[in-house]
């Protein structure tokens, strides 16, 4: 392509990880390397049952174009669950988006002249990185610990970046690390929001897979100031198939991301948007969420446990009350993207996500992300082992 | 929202013509306004087949992730059908869209800088310029006539604007005129965007809707140095509803589109892909293609003996060889905005989409563009005589 159009392309790069994870996708391979829900427990029964029914309605508007800012009855609906979730709020204040990763791209098309500063927790989801990276943000990195961000050192961070404009944070079972924003830090995150005229981008995909305890409050329900533009999805909840996510926000910003939908994709499949709504009429979605729990509880049980059994003892994983992912840490200076091409891919036939690729500005090559809720627990256990075996082998030959 | 964020959210500005057209929503109003396939026409009972079909897979491969670019089957089917249309490709050719519509966006964001012109006949796809608009562009515009762009006027433009950047087209049954690019001016519009280092966006979404004659070859076929993106769409062959369009580009630009798919919304419906893919397997495209032609000729007659039956005899109408649209010409000095507000909309409750909208420079109010594919061939007659009505009522009044 010619030089003239190389320059404006450039906007848009390749992810580093993606060829590697790509080999994962081999399936004499182990993977816990994608952030696949559990197959076994998708409402296929109920699926089945709901397309049929929103096909043959008499009219075919489930086929036709539909409103851009989606349907209004699942608007509704989706008020109704994030008004008993602690948000109080009505169809006018949701947007439907192709999966939450849409309101990822929006709020950054929206608000992020390049060079512009995000703040994110460091590392943070690989993914929102991607869907930023056209904006061309720099970004402020913030540690995480047991209880989420470290909101003493997100102050100084915004004292020293007056370029930020957006913190963007995964406050529930955040991918990649597992780890949950306490209430406390939740508040003082408010805060510093409202004191330095911040937006906060708040991702909930996997807010309602609470393994124990009680689910804290939203940032959005915390929101005095109308600030935090929270994002919903059902693809953890029902199925990833559908691609429906939402966003609520105050009216300024939800009307902005309304016309970005508009010029983006004009809607998301009526079909979908149709089935889902007529799934969460006819189904509990509340005891479906009930039996993901409980399944993914016992995974993530099953991992540790193997992980205690079959890893070095010096390599830690987080054990997290929710979500989807273990995080592990190895010791400095071990390199587990090398090793994952060189040993735990073509060796021990296991993938797993290198932690590296999640920490917005300097890698810390010693992490990796591992999934327990695609793989079954036989998998498992025996992904697990291998990996253990591959490890304590490399280990013997220093 | 604080002064700071306004000027970056000011990126993204409502349509004007929005709230005019929400109220021919009304279902008590005869609409001639929405780019609407007939839904007397979806293959409902196929679809129902088909979706019962992915959704009973075991596995549940429908309803999980699915690779970003979209199910290698069904790029590999379009592949064919690409092949079959005079562009021989292949999967890798293909990458699949949330419509076509996400191509007009893909697009702008990766060759588009605020400022660069892009070039578009005049009128052109009102949703072309709302997908475009966040991108910041200038527009220089050429004007069409019975054969399409005047593509000798086009060559006086490129040499007027060097910040031209892109070349925007609908070259079969445009939205809104109805007119066709005759072969001369494909050849003539290549040979243009070869000498002025130009990409050119083919937006083919009513191609297969051919009433007479044989399709034309599309530019993508004439495109000798990889220059033109082109865009198709099942959203007038099969149903809108599913939101499956794709992009076919040279290996350079469909990779930074690719890209910009995995950031924007990380991928389409998996289940309607697959439900796509196993219609395409099932039953036979050509065949409905066929059916759709012989309906929407026979309303396309319907409307323009309606008009020619119904409106003041001046009023001019395009009778295109395809598509969903005629577009009226009314005397100098009319103003269809003000007509459809005061009038068509509340004493005749009929709406179309006044023509303004479409001129990316100057409006010329006196235009209208009427769609005939979703209402019934009674209501078009009905509808079309009480417009008729209205504007001789009108006439009679100055």
């Amino acid at each position: 392509m010619t030089p003239r159009y190389a320059q404006r392309m450039a906007k848009v790069q390749p992810s580093a990880i993606g060829e590697l994870l790509a080999l994962g996708a081999d399936p004499s391979i182990i993977s816990f390397g994608g952030g696949y829900p559990d197959a076994t427990l998708f409402p296929a029964t109920q699926l089945d049952a709901v397309f049929h029914e929103v096909l043959r309605q008499p009219g075919g508007a489930a086929m036709q174009y539909a409103p851009s800012n989606g349907l209004p009855r699942l608007r509704d609906q989706i008020a109704g669950l994030m008004t008993a979730d602690g948000v109080p709020c009505t169809a006018d204040d949701v947007l439907i988006l192709q999966g939450s990763q849409q309101g990822l791209d929006f709020a950054a098309r929206m608000l992020i002249d390049p060079g512009d500063v995000i703040v994110t927790e460091d590392p943070t989801f690989l993914g929102a990185l991607i869907a930023f990276q056209p904006s061309q943000p720099d970004y402020a990195v913030v540690p995480v610990d047991a209880e989420g961000m470290r909101t003493d050192i997100l102050a100084a961070t915004l004292a020293a970046n007056p370029r930020a404009r957006m913190i963007y944070t995964v406050p529930d079972f955040q991918n990649p690390t597992g780890v949950t924003l306490s209430l406390a830090r939740r508040k003082e995150l408010i805060a510093l929001a409202n004191r330095h005229d911040l937006i906060v981008l708040e991702d909930t995909p996997y807010r309602h897979i609470r393994f124990a305890g009680e689910s804290l409050p939203t940032l959005k329900s915390l929101d005095t100031e109308g600030r935090v533009i929270h994002l919903g999805s059902f693809s953890k909840v029902l199925v990833p198939g559908l691609r429906i996510g939402w966003a609520v926000a105050s009216p300024d910003l939800l009307a902005r991301m309304g016309l970005l939908k508009v010029a983006a994709d004009t809607q998301t499949s009526t079909l979908n948007m149709a089935a889902a709504s007529l799934f969460l009429d006819r189904y509990d979605l509340a005891a479906h969420i009930v039996t993901l729990r409980q399944a993914y509880a016992r995974k993530k049980e099953a991992m540790l446990d193997a992980i205690r059994q079959y890893l070095p003892q010096d390599i830690t994983a987080t054990d997290p009350e929710g979500g989807l992912f273990t995080w592990l840490t190895f010791d400095e200076g071990f390199d587990a993207t090398a090793f994952m091409r060189d040993v735990a891919l073509p060796k021990a036939r296991v993938a797993y996500v290198p932690g590296e690729s999640f920490f917005p500005l300097t890698p810390r090559p010693n992490h990796a992300r591992l999934n327990y809720s695609a793989p079954s627990e036989a998998m498992i256990r025996t992904g697990i082992a291998a990996l253990g075996h591959a490890l304590h082998a490399h280990r013997s030959l220093r």
